[in-house]
């Protein structure tokens, strides 16, 4: 089984659960009661970070996955620090203004997009070979 | 590795991220201006269906796999291309009226329940040759 | 592949589903029409703890896996049972009062801190050995 991408993935969880940390620390800090997730601007972007990264998660771990699986470890693995990376700064950036989330998006949507090439690139060779 | 139902898994990812991006464009024509996503019905219902959609991809993707590994790779795929069917029926209707999601959405339901069944029968079937 | 991980993932999914019945059923109860997922506080703290067991999905089931597949089939599905015990309890304190969400939530988070550290643990171990 992929290692590097086994580490990779248990860091990207790490970093997903912090975020879920901020938004139960800005239900207090901005005053939103729950199960109330509106009502303050400052506090929904700081949950919107939060779950645009859950609503990525499916388009990020599977492309990740099957790119560790069929292609290579290695690769996957470094894509997914880029992820986090580009995680990192959308979730800074999207807690500060609107505006400043598109950096960091950029960032995590090309390494999905990364991912999911490999991943279809690894399938199709794997087939291949069988096929021949 | 299950080879057909890796595609078919891409396939869906890829979909899912077609949503997405219809969600960005409904946010643009509808004039919902982020963090909002309440506001207008014809927005809302996008952005619902896109919502559902991640809902539900525990239940799609979970049992995808064991039925997949335990079971059968090309049972698997072809209920995941039926999945891929219901959810593209769901997300028009739904786009255009809260009734119109239902059909699509029993398709992608009835997947998922059939999915899980084979699941379920693939690992009972492993664990009894193993304790033959 | 591990067995006892695979069955109980599938019991955890079955329980997500119907907590999405749940929250179908109090649509109607609490008269709050699609799209809409606002507007009544009861129908509101169903619908919170079924979105919160979705935003908890990837805390759970890459740690679970992980776990299960490095260090112990066995422990992972037994955690995994425990942050089934523990969704359960925090369902039915969520869907009376915002604060009988608690002990349920304590339980939950606690199995995945025990999974992420036992999936750790795991390819930790894994990686040594390899490397001596």
């Amino acid at each position: 089984m992929p290692r590097y991408t086994a580490i990779v993935t248990l860091l990207a969880i790490a970093l997903y659960f912090f975020f879920a940390t901020r938004v139960a620390v800005a239900h207090g800090k901005f005053g939103v009661k729950l199960p109330a997730t509106t009502g303050n601007l400052d506090f929904e972007r700081v949950f919107r970070a939060h779950e645009n990264t859950l609503e990525w998660m499916p388009t990020f771990l599977v492309p990740l996955w099957l790119c560790a699986i069929y292609l290579s470890d290695i690769a996957a693995a470094a894509l997914g620090l880029l992820w986090i990376v580009g995680r990192v700064v959308y979730f800074v950036g999207y807690s500060k203004a609107v505006e400043k989330r598109l950096p960091g998006f950029f960032i995590q949507s090309t390494a999905c997009m990364l991912l999911f090439v490999g991943a279809a690139a690894g399938i199709v060779m794997v087939m291949r070979s069988a096929g021949s």
